[in-house]
C-alpha cells in the first residue's frame, strides 16, 4: 500500500516549510518527472543486448534504481495533488481502457502493438 | 491509498494473458517511462511564462494529464514489481534523505537549491 | 558550417580504437541523446516564469549549455552516419514540410498550434 | 555539411512570419528537444535484445528517424542561433574533451565507462 494523502502531505509541509510551493508549477513538475526519468534510463544507457532483472539486484544499481523511482513517484503524487488528481482511480481507468485497446486473444505471443 | 499490490498483480495478469512479459526488461520499462514523461511534458510544451494550476483543471487538458500520470504510475509499479523494491518505503527513505539534504532554516525563501 | 562528415569521421575513430562501437545501438544511442536532453532540460528544472536568453549569456550557464548541446549534436551526428541519413537534407525536408503544416497566413500571431 | 546558418535564418524567418519568436524561450526550447528526443526513443521503446542497424534501413522506420533527427537538429541550430553558441566549435571541444576524459589506452576493449 502506498500511503499517498500521508505522502502528499509530507511534500506539502516539505514545500511550505522552504517556500518552495512559488517553483511547483505544473511545467516545473513535468519537467522534473522527465528529467527523474531520465536519470534512471541512464543507469541502462549503454548495456548491450539487455540488462536482465538479475543485474537490477546488484546492490549498488538497486540502490540507485530504488532512488530514481522514488523521486519520480513523489513527483507525481505531488503534481497530482497540485492538481486534484485521483492517482489510484486513475491508474485502474487506465487499466482497464489498456484491457479493451488490447484484446488479449488478438494480441496473445503477438509484438504487434511494438511494431505499431 | 494506492493499492499498488493489486495493481501490480494487474500489470501481472496482464502480461501474462498477451505474452507480453519477455518486452518487460529493465531498460525498456525504463524507456517506456521517459516516453510518458515526455508526453505529460508534451502537454505544457510551448506554455508562455507557466501555466499554472486552474488551467490544469480545463476538462480536456485534465484528462491528458491524469492519462500520462496513470501510465508513468503503472510503469514504476510495474518496475518495482519485476525488480522486488518496495516503492512506498523507498519515497518515505527518499523524503527522510531530502529533508536532511535540504534543511529548511538554510533553504527558507531561497531559491539556492534551484541555482545549484 | 557544421563539417558533419569530418565530425562522424572523428566520431568513427573514436570509437574505433576504444572498441565502443559494439554499445553504439540504435536504441543505445536514441537513449543517449534524450539522456543528454535531459540535462540540458535540468539547467532550466525550476525557472519560475522562464528564464530569457539573457540569463542564457551568464557564462557558467553558458557553458553548461554549450556542452550539452555538443553532446546532442554529436549524438545525432554518429545516429545519422550509423543509419546513412543525410542530415542536411533531414532538416531541409522538414523546414519545407512545415511551411505547408502551419501556413503563416493561418497561424500568424496564434498560439493556436500550440494548443492543438 | 550542415548550413547552420541558412538553417538558423530560415527558422528565423519561419518564426518572425508567425509571430511564434515569444514562444521561444529557453525552457520552450529545451522541452521540445526533450519531447523529440523521446519520439526518437519510442522508434525502439520495445526492441527485445537490441534492433540493429539494418533495421534502421526499413523504409518505414527510416522516414521516421530522419524525420525525429531533423527535429532535434533544428530545434539546436534554433537554441544555439537565440543564445549565440557557435555549435561547430562547441561540438570540437567537446571531441577533444572527451579525448582527454576516456584515454584509449585505458579504456580500449573495456567497458568501464558505461559502469561508472
Amino acid at each position: 500500500m502506498i500511503d499517498n494523502q500521508k505522502l502528499a502531505a509530507a511534500l506539502r509541509s516539505f514545500a511550505a516549510e522552504r517556500a518552495w510551493d512559488q517553483f511547483h508549477t505544473p511545467k516545473n513538475l513535468a519537467t522534473s518527472i522527465s528529467i527523474e526519468a531520465a536519470e534512471l534510463l541512464e543507469i541502462f544507457q549503454w548495456s548491450r543486448g539487455q540488462q536482465e532483472w538479475d543485474e537490477v539486484a546488484d546492490p549498488s544499481i538497486r540502490s540507485k534504481v530504488e532512488e530514481e523511482l522514488a523521486d519520480i513517484l513523489l513527483y507525481i503524487i505531488r503534481f497530482a495533488d497540485k492538481s486534484g488528481i485521483d492517482l489510484e482511480r486513475a491508474a485502474e481507468r487506465k487499466i482497464a481502457a489498456n484491457a479493451v485497446k488490447y484484446p488479449a486473444e488478438r494480441f496473445r505471443g503477438s509484438d504487434r502493438k511494438y511494431d505499431e
